[in-house]
């Protein structure tokens, strides 16, 4: 009858539900072990606005720190990466993952950082590198900011350190209007001047970039080695890779692709190059050579990069987040000068005159 | 006769001018065993104007950093300073001397610089505390700057870091009216707290000041504990001394005779204290301890110092003599947080909460 039917009705949801419950726990399950601690946003959250772009990025910036971290376990196996999440008061939060003192690694971070809140017009601006400036409502813009962003430093002097970043910002204006941008890059900071590597590493970029448009590439490249410029020192950084910020156009969609080629890029343009070089043997002199640039490191990210000065002066960020991308020892010799045609005078030529690797 | 007289007259002026010479030779070999090298301006435009200020200053710049040289050569007999003269193309230059790898000093600077030229009004501007403008003729305003500055990082971690720095400006506005100030200070950043040191540095400093007014010390041990502040970090530098900038009452003689009084307290500020402890037995964990601080050090230094800032933003600016305040060697490790009641635990209390170390 009626109540049989009814009972059936009910049996067979209740089948359902426990099949939909059962599936999710799956789900969740699944997530938690390809990433390093459950994202800031949480799985449900995330999995209920799946299609918005904010959340494929946050499971893009997830997946690449787990990615990172589990390629670089691999490769220093007695070391393991100490997971802190946190949260921040006025909004969101992070996770960071940091090996130090490994016997490949000398200090590796890997951060994911999920921030939302209010932010003033001046700070909003500043975001921006263009500073682009947007319509508030009572002077205050409601801002969502996510990136994944890390630094390792390698022990052995010939493994380069690598950096990278991929960042997505939304702001929304008074009128309702969502601003939107990314931003990032990946470049190498070499101790000593290896050809080979430089190209390997230029020309994995060069492919994840070409993918989407050929324009793209040789202009991120000039923009990383402008951007990583120590002015006082008349150096780069490093020998660059491919910097970009306020990317809006061509869509969301395809800018998004973009950004995630790049990320996925980050293992075979740099793991390669610490496989190879891991093992090498070293002197004295050269450790000590690795120290002084170590040196210019903290110079650059001190005193120029944008990231860095933007979260010392946020009130709630994470310091040690921030600061962890500083390498775990430094040096500073007073008129240090590399002999002429020494592989320290190499790498400095290149450092104040970046070539081209690829074309 | 006439001739005969005329003879006389011209051997005695003869007699007179290699009187006159030789004194000058003595004179200048005195000079020159007095200071670490050929002052900027000459001695004998220093001995031409020796009435004006701007001469006495510079001779007291010089005498400061020849006696702090000798008394840190006497208690580090195997090292010895480089003497480095420089000249600056835009007007001026420096005197740089630094002991790099001691027993005693892991790195010494002190350091002289007198420079002039044309400043830019808004040069002029941030190069006071206090942002004064001042009138230009043509937008330019010749100006004249000296100062002696040092920065000396010992070995061992139970003997402080100690900084110093004394200067004098004079800008001439477009009336023809000099405005003038002096600036300095003397600091002191310990590993570990010592509560005697530091009584003894602070009295030290505190006579020097008294000796001029009373009310001095207080005021400058205040400024001095605000201005070595590392915001983010919620951290002084050290534990403080003395700091003034834009002193320019009661009177061009007073604040330089205080000044002078400054100067001479540095060797007996400190210098005991670097007797007392360099021979002290010490641990690799405290020795870890004081890198970690040094790394503090750095992110002051290049993060907050006004000097610093200053002096990379500016051309022709002798990047060797600037930086070479920061530390020989230096570490950062992610989230290193000592032990409740250790001896690590007990400075940071300090540096988070500046203590009154003389009533």
């Amino acid at each position: 009858g009626a109540m049989g039917g009814l009972g059936l009705a009910l049996g067979l949801w209740r089948r359902q539900a426990a099949l939909a419950a059962a599936r999710e726990d799956e789900e969740e399950k699944e997530l938690r072990q390809r990433f390093m601690a459950p994202p800031v946003s949480g799985l449900r959250e995330l999995r209920r606005r799946r299609r918005e772009l904010r959340s494929r990025m946050e499971l893009l910036i997830m997946e690449t720190q787990a990615e990172v971290c589990r390629a670089l376990t691999a490769l220093d196996p007695g070391a393991s990466f100490a997971v802190d999440s946190w949260e921040r008061k006025e909004g969101g939060g992070g996770i960071s993952c940091v090996l130090q003192d490994g016997e490949v690694f000398e200090k590796a971070g890997v951060n994911v950082s999920v921030v939302s809140g209010l932010l003033s017009e001046e700070a909003a601006r500043q975001m921006r590198s263009r500073g682009k400036s947007l319509k508030a409502k009572d002077g205050k813009l409601p801002f969502c900011a996510m990136g994944v962003s890390s630094v390792i430093h390698p022990k052995n002097p010939h493994v380069p350190t690598m950096h990278f970043n991929y960042r997505y910002f939304e702001i929304e204006e008074a009128d309702g209007t969502k601003q939107w941008w990314f931003g990032g890059g990946t470049d190498l900071t070499p101790t000593y001047l290896n050809e080979e590597d430089a190209v390997h590493f230029h020309k994995t970029l060069k492919e994840a970039c070409d993918k989407h448009d050929p324009k793209l590439y040789p202009k991120y490249k000039k923009w990383c080695d402008d951007y990583f410029y120590i002015k006082h020192r008349g150096e780069r950084r490093g020998i660059g890779g491919i910097f970009f910020d306020d990317m809006d156009s061509p869509s969301k969609e395809e800018v998004f692709q973009f950004v995630k080629s790049c990320a996925k890029a980050v293992v075979p343009c740099y793991i390669p190059i610490v496989k190879k070089h891991c093992h090498d043997s070293f002197t004295p002199e050269e450790k000590l050579w690795q120290q002084l640039r170590r040196g210019r490191y903290v110079e650059f990210n001190l005193v120029y990069d944008r990231g860095t000065k933007f979260g010392l002066l946020t009130p709630g960020s994470r310091i040690e987040s921030i600061l962890m991308s500083l390498p775990l020892t430094a040096r500073w010799e007073y008129m240090h000068t590399p002999l002429e045609s020494s592989k320290e005078a190499e790498i400095l030529e290149v450092l104040r005159n970046p070539k081209d690797w690829v074309h």
